[in-house]
């Protein structure tokens, strides 16, 4: 494989490229093929982004025969037949159907962007400047996004800027178990001097993607809601990858019942690896005036156009939710096997998460890369995420066959098992 | 047409589809169509992102070619062949023949995420947190770009959260003729108690496209440089709108003979108008640790392969550019053509910019609207820009043809007789 | 009374006047008149100013006899006499016989100052620009200090700046019995994506005066001690209003056994009510360089005069620290008193404090100021302090009579039964 | 002179000992006199805080009255005789008499607290968070107030917090003779994308005194007050050093005709060094609800009473403000003959300043530390000044003797020979 120009030219800020220093060439659903014709299963599928698979054929035929013709490709923010061809498919298919009602933002296509956009809204809307997020939360590294990211990798490398207007609080767990988190919230807000600046929002994933794969219950977001509530703070779900589908529904909230006043999405919305994100706000919150935030890509029809794809593809019933869910199973067991086998060779070892957004915490980041690195000899792609990188992370595609799943599986374990024994 | 689910659904952030509120579906080179089927030429172009047209032939099969095949479309930061491709075109291409030595980043695929990295990256490798930027600099509206962004529309819809780390100096020309306003800059760099925090690095666009079209002199820009060198403040240019040959060169400080330390890219980049960034940055500048900075969509292949074939088509000779030197001056001809007309009308008005960066100043934004709108109904999708958008502004496919470029121009025209007789 | 013109002139920021409204004119240990003749009993003691009560004879006399001769009054930050003698006593009476090897700064001459400067000189010293502070506590309002004070009336009154570079933990006992709040601190330390900045600094009071009377246990100070140790984290004893004898030791920290990194002073190190502040730090933090801080009012040489006075009529044995012992548990025992008959009232109340620092917690600001209000009908001075004002708070003069503690104590008592009987 | 002490334990960050390395023990009016029984002429007059000399005998008569009784020494902000005192002197012989309607706020006692709470006041009162200031100025080192000051020696020690919220402009002059910087404030007010967050309030030395006794024109200060009222912008003065008749006039923008809406006084304003400031305001901005901004040492009763007498005794009537014009007219004359000479000998000087104000600027540090320390040891205190330390600064006390004026003159001449020919 030709590397030295990718060595050369590329900065040194790229990350992926260490841990599979391979350079791949093609992709269909969950398998990943390098230069040099090696197959590899993908437990990764683009963080997140690739939920439908690589190459999905429903959705990419949707993106051909827009392409057939000379539709619109980039319309900064007009009115295009793509968009409300998207917008009609996103009520129809998504919204009416779980009783919501938000009107949507396109910011940027990316989930910073997103977020951005999501806690300006809130500040504007509330009048103040303060956005509670969690520990272990990520949302993004442009500089308002970043006040709401904990992990110090990102933090530390600003320059010497501070960022400014986010507040960490526990999430849930954090304090151990026995310890519900959101008294010490509750205290904080009711306390005159606690030193928490009232927040205009909470912004929290509901399973920490590259936090570690913690998901927190459901008692715990739904009672977050309620603090939401009784304070007029807005609450801000960070759905960008624990949404579309990956958590076995389409939003991860809805396994709690709770309705956020803001919803980020992006990573898997545009089905196909597009770049495309969206903000859902409740419609008295859009207090947005003409243009007040802006951006040159949000109006990729190519991206409204596989994202309608999708969701008429997979979401007009339940169908697909309840294969995710299925399959999340298969995930949980296996992964609770080799948990457990890994307590046989002293390493303390948990599992995590919901739907097919799993991890395996294996206490420190040195034993999940053995494990990885050994998977990838292997022939598979994972990787690890968590403080130290000390989970193990499955994000293989929904739409993964039970066979790959079955293979990437019997990888992993063999990995581990070879890795440490 | 249909636009009820558009007006309800969307945020009132919208804003292009107020000035123009026609739902679009085809383009092709300078020409868009909307619903109804009636044309319109675009002197728009995606605000500069379609430099090479709707639909480019070329560019476009590159597309088709590449999506034939299961390619990879979505690969984070994987290596790729498709990124691979690309940075071998853009070295030979691009940066060999302009005695370029750059490394390359790809932050996220929009321009304020490379303004965020760039500026980041001079933070870190100057150890300071200032940067200094200009008046009427638009860099875009994430919080870390924001703060070198002057329009008071994003600044003031912060939610209370003041931006930090710029300082906005005056761009050439703002202080009248007769005034270098470098003087003033470099008065403050030598004065110790002036309230300049001595700049990690200086981020200007040297034809500032949502500013007003104002364009700096070759010798501004040139002494810019110097000063920096002087001080040890990094050089970054801006060339999201003005790069990628709008003004007559790929890179628009090539007309000035400055080499700058760090370069942002977006825009027109990708040649189709799918989201794409870079920042290119002098390689002993690259100082980023592994993962850093970023982002999921860094990794966008159908992004490399049209951006590649642009490169390809438009690059390997000066016949491009030339081509848009001289449709510059035919624009430059008939803008002053038009302003001479409105001067007989009592507007005082003046004409500015670069290759087919143009625009006229016709004194306030009313004057402009009523221009622009009369355009519209004539067929002319052009916008305005400048602080209180009192520039009318050509950002025309640079691949426009002259017969389109010679009736757009004659719809201008007619448009500010009817609007303002 | 006149008041007219107080009430006219004097900005609405006023806040004591409203509580106590009587012009006062003379005051003398623990005795305060008003312009009537009548005489209060001082339970506040200019807040913690008045340590060695008002117009302490020695302190006064030291005073007068420095005003006799044209001797320096103010020195910017000349070498004086008066500074060297003060120097010479606090290194000879306080510093030496505690084992304590510190340098001195002399900032402005107030808390805030002195705490602008503890938190710089830790940021410089450290590079890293955040400070650990606690839920409840107060270390001034100036921007700088503000980032650390909890209180919301100062911080939603800041016209709309975040403060920046102060991260809040909770304090001892804040999350109930049973929970070391310090598990949380060491967590987040940690955790590399906690959301936590590695602070420069960790500045604590060891009984949160304006918080509520909180006394932090000894092991609690001691372990954060050990955690800043371990992670190379300055320790910063806010010492301004708990120290100069207030707790029973000079310095409040003495009781944990600890030895801070840095120590601000102020109030009653003057003794007479002088405004007087100094830093003490480390050696080998003093990494100012000449002018770094500074302000006009750092060499007021009568404050070091009857600060020097102070130190060596009561410091150079330990009958002072053993006399304010006493009294302290004096107030105990009588604080625990009025609680016990609280509680037969319904009303759940709790003592807390150390030394002649001491609070009945009785729930509500509500009930607090009724007792105060007539306890000050009663002829007491006395002044509620916690986040809603719910603390009833015993800051009388460590010097005062037995006589007039048993008097002051009597009429709170007296006047808790007769507010809420 | 025993000086170990003094360098082993005082802080590096002590400055004026550099220059002036003896002990001083006594002072009277304009001459100090260190412990070895040298004496010297004291132009530097406690950087402005002694324009009444050291131990007026009236004013510190009144304090030693004062004292003679057990008045309250220390009175957080109660109302008191002494303050009641103050106020109605204030207003009787200051406020009535220039037709002024101000209400005071007792910051602490330093000038930096003043200035944050006038800053503050202004964003509270406008809803805006940016203060506009000026190249050169100086108005404290506390964070909030840092944020207006220029001098890189304090911004550059903050470790690593950038200061948020002012925005500097260029001074009167500063962008050279021809050129009114106004100009561009008022442009960049004007103009929706210059990057000027619309100010709440602008602050501004009349006379800037540690920026380099740099005097704006009368007409300046003038086109500045009603650039404010046309945009709604609140002017605040700092009068701190420039104020209490150094300039001649009590209030230094007294020469200019305008009315600020906010003042701040402190350094002599005491009339015998002690520390006290205050800040005037309009009273419709007297929005401060109650303690929203505090401090211990707001209610020093000495200084209410020194700072009584001080108004008393000098400003019953315009005799002094005469002499103190006269005075300066005398050293005016002298500094433009020392110019004039200096021009002799190859070095460019020119002076400035106004009233007791007064500068030579000799073009470098250098220059001037070699007249000053040549000063020194001729028995003359004198101080540089400006962001080189490049302006020989005379702030004698305003009650000088003419003696002492002319022996003092007679030394800087001298020495400026000695040191230079």
């Amino acid at each position: 494989m030709q590397t030295q120009i990718l060595e050369r030219m590329e900065s040194e800020v790229r990350t992926y490229s260490r841990s599979f220093p391979v350079v791949f060439t093609r992709a269909r659903n969950a398998r990943l093929t390098d230069e040099n014709g090696r197959e590899y299963i993908d437990f990764l599928a683009g963080a997140g982004t690739l939920n439908y698979g690589h190459n999905n054929p429903q959705i990419k035929q949707a993106l051909l025969d827009y392409l057939a013709e000379d539709n619109i490709i980039h319309g900064l923010d007009f009115w295009t037949e793509a968009k409300r061809h998207y917008l009609e498919t996103l009520e129809e298919v998504i919204l009416k159907p779980r009783g919501l009602d938000y009107k949507v933002q396109f910011p940027g296509p990316t989930g910073t962007n997103a977020v951005e956009a999501a806690i300006r809204l809130a500040r504007n809307a509330k009048g103040r400047h303060n956005i509670v997020t969690f520990t272990n939360g990520f949302h993004g590294v442009t500089m308002g996004a970043l006040a709401t990211t904990g992990n110090r990798k990102f933090r530390e490398a600003t320059g010497g800027v501070p960022t400014v207007g986010g507040t960490f609080l526990p999430y849930d767990g954090y304090l151990g178990d026995g310890t519900d988190t959101l008294d010490y919230f509750e205290k904080l807000l009711t306390d005159k001097s606690g030193g928490l600046d009232v927040p205009a929002g909470v912004i929290v994933e509901t399973v920490q993607g590259e936090g570690g794969i913690n998901a927190c219950s459901p008692e715990w977001l739904k009672r977050l809601e309620q603090i939401c509530r009784a304070h007029d703070i807005l609450l801000i779900v960070d759905d960008i990858q624990a949404g579309c589908g990956r958590t076995g529904k389409f939003f991860s909230f809805e396994h709690a019942g709770v309705v956020p006043d803001i919803v980020t999405n992006s990573k898997s919305l545009s089905g196909l690896g597009l770049p495309f994100a969206q903000v859902l706000m409740r419609p008295e919150l859009d207090a947005w005036k003409p243009g007040q935030y802006n951006g040159t890509f949000r109006g990729f029809a190519l991206a409204f156009t596989t994202a309608a794809a999708a969701l008429n593809h997979y979401w007009r019933d339940d169908a697909f939710e309840r294969d995710v869910q299925r399959k999340g199973e298969v995930v949980a067991e296996r992964f609770a096997k080799i948990a457990a086998w890994l307590g046989t060779q002293g390493i303390e070892a948990s599992v995590r998460g919901r739907g097919l957004m799993r991890g395996i915490d294996v206490g420190t980041g040195e034993i999940a890369d053995k494990i990885t690195h050994q998977a990838f000899e292997n022939g598979l792609v994972i990787e690890t995420s968590g403080q130290d990188g000390e989970v193990v992370k499955c994000l293989c595609p929904l739409t993964i066959t039970d066979e790959d799943l079955e293979q990437g599986l019997a990888i992993l374990e063999e990995s581990a098992r070879q890795a440490l024994s």
